[in-house]
């Protein structure tokens, strides 16, 4: 028996979304039950990457989305498709231009989509806002008001929820936090250097190693010989928590926030990465109020983005949006290929 | 025909809100109507300060709110009573620890103020979030969603709106911008010295240009030796303008904000400051999206405290609560004194 059956025969009358999942190097796409439950079969994924041309990247989302449309359990309704994608994005006129997909620049993801779906409702957000959603849903933030989500990888993004509603913005970036200035800058580096992903990021990381001698070139190697002793891949390590916990902290700050979680795969460079977050937010924090914020690790990597995702369609009341209306929505039907 | 004449005349069914604000040298209050109108002779205030002792700090509230509340015009209502209070505050305890009224901590000022008006809903929030929203309602952020304002003075801080809606964050500490880190300390000082305060504020850059060989010690003479072409006055002004800039980057670049509304009296120490401050966040943004928020002086001035408190009152939906119903408000009834 499928997880696919076994949700079927759970809950007959089943409500899933289609979550969707545009990033750098890939895209995703899954079916997600109302209690957060990707659909046996439903993960779908494609690569994409900076080098990739425009018709590609659109037949990517194409693929991933029908391949995952197809394992909609009988008897469920797709109640709606919820889209995370990598920024900036421009909520207003509903386009996408990720920075590291640069030919994609403008695209209208919405629409896209939604004509693969006619029926069913789109709704498109930034990833990090999705990855602090999933987090505030089942996650490490569950049960709070005011908390941030956090990726530390490739780059830095983040996302916020306060008042237990989604932040979005003027144009739907709110949650750029790798984009904050921070005070952990050396000598001799610019002002334009201090923002967080410059300086925390895992390639940045590695570089600021290699320019003191290291002579390594992967954050998995960096990870090794820090754990091993090497003095400066320590270095890279400590310097690279202690920037996230100062961000952590002026978010904090600014915003009264409960609780960070920090997720991404830089974050497993040592096993003491979160500890040196939190020494780093305690430290940088000179408002008592701020100092209760509780910095936690993801409760779901990588699996963020699309429960997050999902979860556009399935707590719209964090949007801001009235609650769904199952009577508004096409319910098991057949949907064409 | 006073002011106060006049509105009742013109709205005699008038709704009036008795607006207060707690700082770290004084305590004012006054009675402001649904339009924004501060009733003729009803604005009082009394001196505070770091060495008043509690008894007398609780005095004059008293005597400003009493003062204030007798010019209630004949015909109108007192719908309620908001108060704004210097921070830290605790919206949970219904307390308030303005850090420059030491002897004040953990004032219950929400009872303190309810026991002279006992028919009156008392709200409280932080003194920087009203004055977000007094500039949303009658200044320099109206029309917007996304705002901040900031006050730029002995202190520096700040208020925000996202998404039409006054940030609390989890005990009503939200807006403290003055606790952000910056990436402008220069060489020698510690990270702690990069929050924006302790840059921007008068006294940190009149002690700033002090240890730089400038002679004076006032705020005053640093705009007057700063016109006068003196280098290193004119530094201390350029180097708080682009603390500024650059923390408002930074929430701009977090938050997606539409608008910004500096205000505060070290904002006159030069006539070129809010350029100096638009430059500097044009410098520090690294995503396109950020670059468009808008940076303007106050519209408001020293009027935005007392405003503010106000419009928690007149402007319930921006606090997220229903709007006020009349009739669950006492109206047009005398007030014991």
């Amino acid at each position: 028996m499928t997880l696919a059956d076994m949700t079927a025969e759970r809950d007959p009358s089943g409500s899933v979304a289609l979550a969707v999942d545009l990033g750098g190097t890939k895209v995703e796409a899954a079916l997600v039950t109302a209690e957060g439950v990707v659909v046996d079969g439903s993960a779908h994924r494609a690569p994409t990457g900076p080098d990739a041309g425009r018709r590609a990247l659109e037949d990517a989302v194409d693929r991933v989305v029908l391949a995952s449309i197809a394992h909609l359990p009988d008897g469920s309704a797709l109640v709606g498709v919820g889209v995370g994608s990598a920024g900036p994005v421009d909520l207003g006129r509903g386009t996408v231009s990720p920075k590291n997909l640069p030919r994609l620049h403008g695209f209208d993801l919405r629409t896209h989509v939604a004509r693969l779906l006619p029926d069913a409702p789109v709704v498109v957000r930034l990833d990090g806002t999705c990855i602090a959603l999933a987090e505030h849903w089942l996650g490490a933030t569950r049960g709070t008001e005011n908390s941030m989500a956090m990726i530390v990888s490739t780059g830095v993004g983040g996302g916020i929820i306060l008042h237990g509603r989604l932040i979005a913005g003027r144009s739907g970036n709110a949650g750029h936090i790798g984009q904050v200035q921070i005070a952990s800058r050396v000598p001799g580096e610019s002002a334009d250097d201090a923002t967080l992903e410059r300086i925390a990021s895992g390639p940045r990381s590695v570089a600021w190693a290699r320019t003191r001698g290291w002579d390594g070139h992967t954050g998995e190697e960096l990870a090794v010989d820090a754990a091993a002793g090497d003095p400066v891949a320590r270095s890279a390590v400590v310097r690279s928590a202690t920037a996230v916990g100062q961000a952590i902290a002026s978010a904090a700050t600014l915003l009264d926030l409960e609780a960070v979680a920090v997720g991404g795969g830089f974050t497993a460079v040592s096993t003491d990465y979160l500890d040196l977050v939190r020494v780093a937010v305690q430290d940088a924090i000179v408002l008592d109020y701020a100092a209760g914020v509780v910095v936690t690790g993801s409760a779901l990597d990588g699996a963020g983005p699309i429960l997050g995702a999902a979860a556009l369609v399935h707590r719209p009341e964090a949007l801001g949006l009235p609650p769904l209306d199952p009577m508004h929505h096409p319910r098991r039907r057949s949907l064409a290929r």
